[in-house]
């Protein structure tokens, strides 16, 4: 299995993607190709002892400048490293690709030089977002602020292949972000996505609440694209306001205080870690497009190369790409 | 001055509103009209050892069913505890209004029994939420899930009168809820509402991204009211899910460290406790009306007293009101 890998995305570039793919090839047995400067990844390999083993490098010197307008991914080609990954995918040069560059340009992109799976209406972002039960896949995440109710419920289908065939979850939870939990709350949008959902022969349990949503009781969360991108905002800011808070209470409680709650507080920041999960998978794309966090560092790029092995291993584009020809069947409306 | 409060309404009613009202009575220097039964009333404040002192009953035997639809309340008039009240606000019996009971009942009886002010297009549920540096004033948190741009801009005015005049900051910071930091970011809605704020004369400081929320940097923050609601419930369970957390990291913490950390976790969890602030105000309406959460104590309700009588004290109410009178001699368009 090849995983196109950008070089040069995230505050990190290159270094800890580098050494990302180095363990993902020593400890998953993969091939990376990584797009990018091919002197600037062979000097930062040779400076830091990293060895290239396993990963072969696809030129490029450019790359994509997350202050340019999405759209331009498309426009500019193969010049930048995102715009060559992506290129690499939809030639078949690779079986799935990480980056962590601009969101806005990798949906562009996906959507327009990978393209959409046929008769999928958007694309979505579709973070992995941690509870206390379990976690949960949040979609749309932000890239399609306006929807309507069909969309929804293709995130729907798209989030609960992705929970099953990559996370594992039997017969997932589908629930649908909502201001009250009877099937008449919400704008027009929650309404008839109600309806849809309630006839899609997914595990719809109905609305949830977003104050329920840190209790990670649900699989899958649907929303349209500008509330997602709310929910996981907010959901990050509170969680690094609670974490210095946590930190500042604890820097009181002195070394034995510490000694007893350590192994706790370790555990909680296990849980809450967005590393383990390695990015969001943007659900809807022919093949499998992983966005790797900004910030993200050489374990959390390790596992987004591992998040895109297990989205190839378990056929997701495949389960997806079957539902929306069983819909285009029934359904002559069925593309967009 | 004459405050109203629904003896019937909320999880603790009728002992812990008494308690506050008594309170409120001794401390705030205010009079108190309580609606419900006066039987019942007598009857709890006498078995609790509670002075009635200052306190008027307005008796009426029913209370307004959480179940019930929301209009109902207009239709059942002053038959409800909740509806005696805003009944007899109208009337000008007293100078505001305290309910625990449902927030939408409460909206629709404000806007047709007590009603709007001139020029407002839309009354807006607006609680004060925690943050690091500061608190801020939220709306619309619910009523209305579809707005238009110029709601928005109202409720910009609503919230800088109310934070001024009430919490006593000088020119409030006012941001509008978005999910990125650009104007061109958002739906048609945040795009349109940003060029009114620009012009509104308030101190308009741009968009707020919701990870930015609980720092408490801006005073006010408008939205639509789902998307509000969203923010609201989600914050709230974000609060709850982390506070059980800490407290969950701190039962292994032993006597000694626990002793070290008491007054920090004390200091939290003051700055997050909800129930320091009342209630929140439903602003848009000719008279003050506070709507105290579902769970209030008695410690709840006395603020939610002395949160009204500060609206009364501010004239928030008459702020409000020139600046829509202002708004509808610019333009004929002002009222809807």
């Amino acid at each position: 299995m090849i995983i196109i890998v950008d070089a040069f995305g995230g505050d990190n570039a290159p270094l800890e993607v580098i050494k990302g793919c180095a363990q993902a090839v020593e400890k998953l047995g993969v091939n990376i190709i990584l797009t990018g400067s091919s002197s600037k990844i062979e000097k930062c390999a040779a400076d830091n002892g990293i060895s290239l083993r396993g990963i072969e490098i696809a030129h490029t010197d450019d790359v994509f400048d997350i202050h340019e307008k999405p759209n331009e991914i498309v426009k500019s080609g193969k010049n930048s490293s995102m715009g060559l990954g992506l290129s690499l995918l939809a030639d078949g040069k690779g079986d799935a690709f990480v980056s962590a560059g601009s969101t806005g340009a990798l949906v562009m992109g996906a959507t327009f030089i990978v393209k959409r799976i046929k008769g999928i209406k958007r694309v979505a972002p579709s973070p992995i977002l941690p509870g206390d039960k379990g976690s949960f896949i949040l979609l749309d995440a932000g890239a399609n602020t306006e929807c309507r109710p069909e969309m929804l419920a293709q995130f729907a289908v798209m989030g609960s292949a992705y929970m099953e065939k990559v996370m594992g979850i039997k017969s997932p939870k589908v629930a649908l972000l909502n201001i009250g939990a009877e099937e008449t709350k919400g704008r027009e949008l929650e309404i008839e996505s109600y309806k849809l959902l309630s006839e899609s022969g997914l595990n719809f349990v109905g609305n949830i609440e977003p104050r329920d949503l840190p209790k990670g009781e649900v699989s899958v969360v649907v929303t349209d694209g500008f509330t997602g991108n709310v929910v996981l905002k907010l959901y990050e800011g509170m969680g690094s306001f609670f974490a210095k808070k946590i930190k500042w209470i604890f820097s009181g409680a002195g070394v034995l205080g510490a000694l007893f709650s350590i192994g706790k507080i370790k555990a909680f920041k296990e849980q809450m870690d967005y590393r383990k999960v390695g990015g969001s998978a943007l659900l809807g794309v022919r093949k499998p497009v992983i966005k790797a966090h900004g910030s993200s560092d050489a374990k959390a790029f390790f596992n987004a190369v591992r998040q895109a092995k297990k989205c190839v291993d378990g056929s997701v584009t495949k389960v997806i790409e079957d539902y929306a020809a069983r819909l285009a069947g029934s359904d002559k409306n069925g593309e967009n």
